[in-house]
């Protein structure tokens, strides 16, 4: 597994500072933690922040500072084209003149500000479509909120997925020890195993395999699938979706040349002599592949969609209003997704396009 | 979390050699690598086995040592007060004279020696329920021979279960790193929230208490329950199992005295920062529980059957009929199962009875 060298090579990186399109970083629920840990890791590591713009109006970031007593300079961005002086955090307001953003009271969000939490992510979005943007950061929205503000998705990655016309996106969750993509996320458990099929599963590992390939840049490849149920349903005795369902997505994806194993016993597949020979394992449900990353993971894992035309990241915490302006918050997660978006930005080699 | 300690704790106390009831340990498939564990455990550690009886034809052990070149003393038990002279192995058979112990072709199951193997695995247990011995250690069994033979339970556990008249045990799987419980076993998937109900949680929940309390000693165990769902049902948006059936189960085990929190995301509740808080996390469902263990553990995880009118441990692992009699197999597992079914023993203060 080369995880760990390609993360430490990324942090050593001299960072170019060329006028490449900006990384663009959305705050996401601005009464949550999202401004904390922006600030924070701004604040211990100001490099990280070279040749990236948060899209929010500025004072969600300014007063933010103010009560947690960080002393920072701002950069006002007019155009995703400004450059943004060193020791600056880069600031570009995308929402009309004609909405406002209202105030924000830390620690308690409100419906009052969902319609330009949602516009925000939504102009950033189309701006890594257009170009103007080569990558999209997010921190994390208070869903349910959202939700009462007619915001009808069950987070981000199937708004990102609509906006950019994709019927299938696959959320990954990368750790420098392990990469899960699956097969569904935000659904009851019991509804799992009926909305499994092989096309879509075949599908999905066409789209992890491809961004494998020229987001991180690994040559060939190799995948493991899990099966749905214990021991992989151990010849049918516990479920036979491993026999009607996987197995003939694996045989297809085998037949178009991806190097993939499965379906296999998912309660051993991650155990350390196990999971070091794949590079993602593909998972059939939310918490079949984000059990083991967070088990191994001290919130440092990054959730990536993979299939989008454009390359996201986004930390794998919530909105913790209950910590927000508190100062008592871990960026680590943040940290990493900065670093994942770039170095994906840096394999994007060739056009990212899907036949969905 | 205080694991690791009591097991260097174990490691290093002087084991009695007093003549209480020994532990009885059953090789499960003799073709497959129960017999290597065994044999190889016990060259490397003779004193894990001082007041252990193998219940087993010595044959099955004795032809393997052949096979693996390793030189050992056997002793032959004729009952299970016999005294082991010091580096032998003792050997009881518990098979009735009139049952043959037909010869084992290693790394090849066969449905002749499937009754002798389940008789094996009775009569140890038997003799615990009987007080003769006072922990059974189960190395894995090839279910597929089994059942074909008419063995008519998905594994030990529930044959176990049905011989002591329980209706109801709780696996258990424990590393020095984390313990979970189960609420479900050996099902598929999509069965597992229809056959989730309060009273039997409560059950679980009640037993696996009464476990930690009196066979691990925790004088005031503290337990996590899963949620069934993504985020635990997400107030009820990704499903309602969470609400309707394990929060009345949690409520009523609270008012019985019992620390316990949930239901809970299942994905953060193994990160490192969350599992460090409780004695034990219960799990709705078979990979819910085993993935994060054995993300963990590098083949060192110990499955126990709480709620049994004796103790009862086992390996983590299955009969790899292809490693069997190679030599290269880990045996790190049954050391475990032998050391923890030990520890339980010396913490068996009270008899255990439930009301099912």
């Amino acid at each position: 597994m080369q995880l760990s060298n390609v993360k430490v090579a990324i942090r050593h990186a001299t960072l170019s500072s060329s006028k490449s399109p900006p990384l663009l970083l959305t705050l996401g629920e601005p009464a949550g933690i999202g401004p904390d840990c922006v600030l924070l890791a701004f604040q211990a590591h100001p490099e990280l922040f070279q040749g990236l713009i948060i899209a929010a109006p500025i004072h969600w970031l300014s007063e933010r500072a103010e009560q947690l007593g960080i002393q920072m300079n701002f950069h006002v961005c007019h155009s995703l084209e400004a450059t943004v002086p060193h020791g600056h955090l880069g600031c570009w307001n995308p929402l009309p003149p004609d909405m406002p953003s209202l105030p924000v009271t830390t620690g308690t969000s409100s419906s009052a500000t969902a319609a330009a939490v949602i516009t925000c992510i939504e102009l950033a979005a189309r701006a890594c479509m257009s170009g103007d943007a080569v990558a999209l950061i997010t921190a994390p929205i208070e869903k349910a909120v959202l939700r009462d503000s007619g915001f009808d998705f069950p987070g981000h990655t199937e708004f990102l997925a609509s906006l950019s016309g994709k019927q299938r996106v696959v959320m990954m969750l990368a750790s420098d020890q392990l990469r899960v993509a699956l097969l569904t996320t935000h659904m009851p458990l019991k509804d799992v195993a009926g909305v499994l099929n092989s096309a879509n599963i075949l599908n999905d590992l066409k789209i992890t395999h491809h961004d494998l390939k020229h987001l991180f840049g690994i040559a060939t490849p190799r995948l493991a699938l899990c099966g749905l149920n214990p021991h992989a349903g151990e010849q049918q005795h516990f479920g036979d979706e491993e026999m009607s369902i996987l197995t003939p997505a694996i045989e297809q994806a085998q037949q178009e040349g991806m190097l993939i194993d499965g379906p296999l016993p998912a309660d051993t597949l991650f155990s350390p002599n196990v999971r070091c020979h794949y590079d993602a394992i593909v998972c059939c449900y939310h918490d079949q592949g984000l059990i083991p990353i967070k088990t191994l993971s001290f919130g440092d894992a990054v959730n990536i969609t993979l299939g989008l035309p454009f390359i996201r990241t986004s930390v794998d915490h919530g909105t913790a209003m209950d910590r927000a302006g508190s100062g008592k918050v871990s960026y680590s997660s943040m940290m990493e997704a900065i670093n994942m978006a770039r170095q994906m930005s840096q394999h994007t080699l060739h056009e990212v396009t899907y036949a969905d």
